[in-house]
């Protein structure tokens, strides 16, 4: 039995609560249960060296979990002298995920927007939480834009939002927990859009190899996962995007 | 007129709220005014390497900004390769604040105690902020090594807060926020206990020298709101300090 | 028409040259095409610290490119003060998928094999050219170490080698080198096993979602290139395992 | 009794050696008994980003400690990979307390005055010497801007020195040394002008909060203390300032 | 008797094959046994900060060691943060060797050329060999610029060289591998240029001093291991310089 | 003509004084002309790790310049995030010449001497002057062990120091000051025994190759200045080694 008494296929308890940062152009606290992850989204004008002059604008994310997010306190980054390769990697999706839906030619000219993701509390899942409230964060920072007159209208595309799936103890589920991901044999994560097209998988064998039908069966999860968190981004996003 | 039609002697709205983190061994989100921090205890089974086989525990304190708990986003730590020289100044300060009212002889062998006070949103008094919920934190923590049976009594001598005040256009302000300190001509950290102690004062000149006797008028100010912040402690530590 | 008049669903020529280093305990030189790693497996007598005392053994890989293995020469990671994002990335894949067919529970005890990846020459595919060829410097490795009578016989269960495929203007293929890599719509890796087991599936969207019906025959096509790769490993390692 | 017969409300022998270093534009060497601090004004032509086409200049200051300047030797700040808290916390202390009496606004400009205190020996007392000597070392680079053209005259307000005072034993003390300060109950860094303004107040409880009392004790001490200093800076300036 | 019956006044086998990577403007593996050492010369349109607006060039060098170009595995310098203090040396030295001989006046404005060397596999003698093999990979470079127009001829004056000779157990030999490094009572590295110049001259007494008879005695033989190694870049540079 | 009309084969003024640091084992300030360096020699009951267990001592040296030791201010090595090269390469080369007269395996057991050479002024030659004054304060730190009874007798075979001479403007010069190393086309760094054994020789073309009867010429000039520096070592020294 899943905690809570959670079916196989359903989400935790899904909340996204806004404007809880008075300084950030948008933000977020979004929670898979008691993963909870603050997303503050800056506008800046200023983009990487390698888009110097190009007109476009950008999307980045950075990652990082408070020291007792978790059960075992973690050193800081700073104190280790770099950012660890987890989180470096976790950043790296989000951003991807983020532009992927983003048309940055028309970003008012070279602003970027940077989607800082600070982990309050990690139960599992703190990436597609990121991406998921991340996204929610992003829309609020383009609206202010909006408001500001910097653009006309969000450039985005469409939705985007993301899930993990995985196979424990032989039992298919949808957006695994700490305590699931610890015993998981095969893990994957879907970054999915809202038309339902493919933004990121990333499948990961934690011991042994998995079957190609395991995998379309969590992908098929996934989808119904993906669209309730899309459904409950609008709620939230409904009067601007 | 100060924001919110505060009198100059009046503390900004200060709220402690308890229980925001389920790893922690004690945390709570301490808000004074727009400031927000939030402070989580860990109890660790080892000690600095100068304590090692003195049979004595440790307390510290771990102090840092989100990157956008400020106006301006700000980069993180670890980018710049090191805590700025303001932060690490901060965390000394509440380390030793925190340590001036434990009897570290009595912590049950060598534990040690790490505070980390992370700033979701910075308006000013965050340093004063984090050692009054720091404090706080570290109680809970000691409770929990009581339940723990790991010690018999909280082995704190009495209260401590902390509270700033200033001269800010010729006017004697006690608690700034951050437009209040940006105008200040001088500005005054205070640390006492409940017993009047002084834990640390931190007086500082912010342009030019300032008088002894605005250096007293602040220091009465203090004194009082001090008095305040530990009945706001001990509202919500009643039951078990 | 592709480089070399390549078919869509062909690998570039690949080779693998065993023994290029007299020091190491494995070695090859991979190469796909004018994408050259350089494979060094090194057997150490310790583990990573949460692995002391478990009796178990480690495989972990380490990815660097040589400052010119590219067309514009890159810094060197210590001029950076750490290593990239995106090569932490990487050497993290290449442990990952290597673990994943290991028994770690039969290295002889508390043993870890390190495979360095140096990227001599890079034009696309580092990453599925170095678990390829990290695969068969750790086989060499594990070699030894039945030579050595550390163990009986090498403790993986099948074989395993990665391939990249993805959609260029609308075209599927197979192996992309660097130019179509940097024209990619959508490009994802696969590292699937001898017995047709998902190890590791990171899709990637790069400018905009891609559909699920292009991802399934991105699948097929990387199923039948593993299967080549893998009779190429096979012939390098036929004597041993 | 104190080491060489002092009585308590007495300084160590002081004493400022100018001219010590023949490139700097200003130096001295200041010693409070067995602490020697050398100090190296250097005039620059470019000042902190933040001051960039203000028309203002700067004054900021560095502090380190030679590795044996202490009784037992400590590694290098280079070897642990950053400047430590506490002296960190002692340059930023050392800038503001200069900066308190300079008129940033008539410096000739956007230059900068950097004044380098490098600890030769400690022996308690580094930092109030650093600021005694650190001021003489400041007036004599503004003396060469002077000479230089650059300025017409020296665009400081007035004298400024620091000098530490403690409650040891129940004894009041002044300019503690190492041994008396590794045994104060409370320790408080006083920085005065001339005109008896405050510039820096820092006290700190060592172990347990003290009296309000004691801290009015220490100041009165502090006072005649600073105008001893005071007395010696002149000595030293006094054809210049 | 020395590995391979070499004679004490003998070179081991040197070979220098050059073209070894496709993008960089110059590029050879040099030889020298087993030592084998990856040059690749990068020209680049920017110079050090110290000569911007000189109108003049520069060579610089790097040089890192493969972790397991060495019988034992060794950290990669990123790891350990920073480039070893003796790889820094090394690499100092490369760039004056190769600087000794270059007309930098001449590089057609300001231009650089870095030439990385990169050991693949250590056995004594790393230094000579990046030397010996810089030079060749450095003319390669110099040459493309002649055909990119840039320069009209090589701006180089004459061939450099480097080799070493030591005292091993009251032997003098010549081009010590590891085995002899390390058996070595006192080791010089001399470079020196076709016309009997000298460029550098590094003698170490490992254990103790040795004496000017043997000095001269090792001067010559390098003398003569100089010419050969030049000869052996002539026929490889034949066509361009 | 040189700076205080000086001969060609002259050395500067050199002073050694000793006994300038309370906590240090050993320590001197050494000056040649301009040139300053304080040298303290720590005595530490630890070795390498590549020397544990082995029974045996180790001499090693660090060597860094106050920022303002030289004409123009250079930042520190904290800020830069590592000990440049130069730097790195000085330290090493100082390290090697003291332990080439140490007899290691007699410094009654697993002790290290450190030898800080801090630059506190800086005109040329301030490595040869951190050796010929490192010796000093290495030998009063050897005698401070043979009076804290740790060793019967002072393991030195012999003295040792250093000295510069170089081509200027085609004469030949002794011990160059920065102006004379500025406009050396070639410069050589001699450490030697007393017994006129080679310790180190480090020869550098600044320019272009120089030739070999300069080579011979300096050499001789060299040996009567190391001759020199004993004498004043031995002066210093007499009554204890």
């Amino acid at each position: 039995m899943r905690l809570g008494n959670r079916n196989n296929n359903q989400l935790r308890h899904v909340s996204i609560v806004t404007g809880v940062n008075k300084y950030a152009e948008g933000s977020c606290l979004v929670s898979f249960g008691d993963t909870k992850v603050m997303c503050n989204a800056t506008v800046e004008k200023r983009v990487p060296l390698f888009l110097k002059g190009s007109g476009k604008g950008w999307v980045t994310a950075e990652y990082s979990m408070l020291p007792r997010s978790t059960d075992q306190r973690v050193e800081r980054d700073v104190k280790r002298g770099a950012v660890n390769g987890r989180a470096s990697e976790i950043q790296r999706l989000i951003g991807r995920s983020l532009r992927s839906v983003v048309d940055m030619s028309k970003m008012g000219g070279e602003y970027q927007i940077i989607v800082d993701c600070d982990v309050i509390q990690a139960d599992g899942g703190t990436r597609t939480a990121s991406i998921t409230g991340g996204f929610v964060a992003m829309i609020l920072a383009f609206n202010k834009m909006v408001k500001d007159r910097i653009i006309r209208q969000i450039p985005v595309r469409e939705y985007v939002a993301a899930v993990s799936a995985g196979v424990v103890r032989d039992e298919l589920l949808l957006d695994l927990d700490y305590n699931e991901d610890s015993n998981c044999k095969s893990d994957v994560n879907f970054v999915l859009s809202e038309n339902g097209g493919i933004v990121e998988i990333q499948g990961t064998a934690e011991a042994e190899p998995f079957s190609e039908e395991n995998f379309m069966q969590l992908f098929c999860m996934a989808k119904d996962g993906i669209n309730d968190l899309i459904r409950i981004q609008k709620a939230v996003l409904k009067d601007i995007f």
